[in-house]
């Protein structure tokens, strides 16, 4: 069977068409669509399905709800955009308790509430085996100030916010058996509520597009060693990071897992990476004053070296190849 | 366990928000935003999900893709919209062959041109059990001339296009073992082809929106009896459908079916119902002239008694309750 990665070069290549309306289709975290003289719609799609991207059992209804919003949200923030609208289409089982589903859309309606966006329209289906909720966004920004993953040119500073590695780190608590409650240390708690409810990093990533700062973006959802690739390759450079700048979750040592791999393919942080110039790097002091509790990390820089990626560790410089879970094979890479 | 319209209603009353672009939210065949002077915006998402909606066995893949692209056109058709660009959203259970995934997507773009509408981007995952297709599409129309659910009054005609009941009779003759094949004879293979390949009516509804023909549309995929009374209750009406009018499948009777009840209750005919004032009955002849090939019958006129529906037969009129195959709970009702 075709790789994820295949399939979807395969839909691109099949599906290319022109329209007046369309500034980008298929390749970025969002399509982009002219929609008035001066602005942009942005339109994104995800799911979050039963048995591949969460288990009912460790996972409380509304926090379902609340992150089946969150990845597109967070695709959206990859564009610089302010969402606005969305769709919604559930399968649901037959088992499925009234108060789930009941919880399910209480966790969107909050989130939605929380982050301005407003539920249009949707559709409910039958599921012969487990729940399935696809969330269609669209969000807006000004004309062409949606920051794209092609735009990085070689030699500009990349940057992440956030923790790397923090879901990751959740999701294998979860796996031994961890599961949310009030006694729950802070140490694991923190891990597990990253895997389980994430937050989109909208204002940043508005504030990076408004000013000109980020010059390509993305979302770290596959985990940094795919989706910096991903970035490359869409735009013609390599990259070259350096293992001891990146914003490891130290603690996960003692907790039998090693930080670095977690930084490097663990997935589902939704955190941004993106590339500056030198010249817009007093811009990020003015950023780190806006957001004082969300970490902005340079963890490396962009080469000429097109669809490279390299990890400099203690002195040597090798290939890093991207990993990570693969949700399409249901394996770790 | 609520019923699929109890969700609806849920979601409706608990997802009820405002913002200067939404001209209508949830509740009608697609949502309708503003998106420029003098246009808006519709949007609307459905899905096929193997085991509810389809059976891989006698699903050819080209024409599921074409159907999960034609269930979301007709509701941009029941708008009286203009289909622009759509999202994919696909769950891939492992043990799908490629050349299946590879027929859908073919499917899904040869259907998309012949329409003009574009894909501008997707998602793809695993699924652990089954293969579902989910789509959202955004159409456009002039401002003010979306065809809502709405908009019937009292004492106006109610028209359908094409058959009623040839998609269920179909589905029947594909539960008792008849395949798609060269050697089907035509009274076999028509209702096969109408469940398994329905098309979208356009062009004509397009034409009842932009003359102002139709006041109050809706496309029939649970049924006549189900979306006559959602259309109904909408617009605070209610109906008297004539059972000697309605254009049933006579044929049905030889294969074992109640021409008359496919006609009421069966699904997914993706056919219109459309209600039209007096005085705008001759252009209907105009259509009929323009679409030669698409039947237009009066089945029935709307009364002042609103969400009744009642059915006129052999002299008698009696209650006509809404019953259709349930995709939510997975059976008749």
């Amino acid at each position: 069977m075709r790789s994820e990665l295949q399939w979807v070069r395969r839909i691109r290549e099949m599906a290319r068409r022109f329209a007046p309306e369309i500034v980008m289709g298929i390749g970025d975290d969002a399509a982009i669509l002219k929609r008035s003289p001066g602005k942009w719609w942005l339109v994104t799609t995800d799911a979050l399905i039963e048995g591949v991207h969460f288990r009912r059992e460790y996972t409380p209804a509304r926090l379902l709800g609340h992150k089946a919003l969150v990845v597109n949200l967070s695709d959206i923030a990859a564009m610089g955009g302010r969402p606005r609208f969305f769709v919604l289409s559930l399968a649901v089982p037959g088992d499925l308790e009234d108060a789930y589903l009941e919880g399910l859309l209480e966790g969107i309606v909050a989130t939605a509430d929380r982050y301005a966006v407003i539920l249009i329209g949707g559709n409910l289906a039958a599921s012969p085996l487990g729940l399935s909720v696809h969330v269609t966004l669209i969000g807006e920004c000004a004309a062409h100030r949606a920051v794209r993953r092609d735009g990085a040119m070689p030699g500009e500073a990349i940057y992440v916010t956030g923790q790397l590695g923090l879901s990751a780190l959740g999701l294998r608590l979860l796996d031994a058996g961890y599961r949310l409650s009030d006694e729950l240390p802070e140490h694991l708690r923190r891990p597990i509520l990253a895997h389980l409810a994430p937050e989109p990093r909208l204002s940043l990533a508005q504030y990076l597009a408004e000013e000109g700062v980020a010059r390509a973006m993305i979302d770290l959802s596959d985990g940094l060693s795919s989706d910096l690739r991903r970035l490359c390759e869409e735009s013609h450079v390599g990259a070259v990071l350096r293992a001891e700048a990146l914003p490891v979750v130290a603690e996960a040592s003692a907790l039998g897992a090693d930080p670095l791999t977690l930084a490097l393919h663990g997935g589902e942080d939704y955190e941004l990476l993106f590339t500056v110039r030198e010249e817009h790097t007093p811009c990020l002091e003015e950023a780190r004053m806006r957001f004082p509790d969300l970490p902005l990390t340079c963890i490396g820089r962009t080469i000429s070296d097109p669809g490279q990626v390299y990890l400099e560790h203690a002195g040597h410089r090798e290939p890093l190849a991207p990993r990570g879970y693969n949700h399409f094979s249901l394996r770790y890479d």
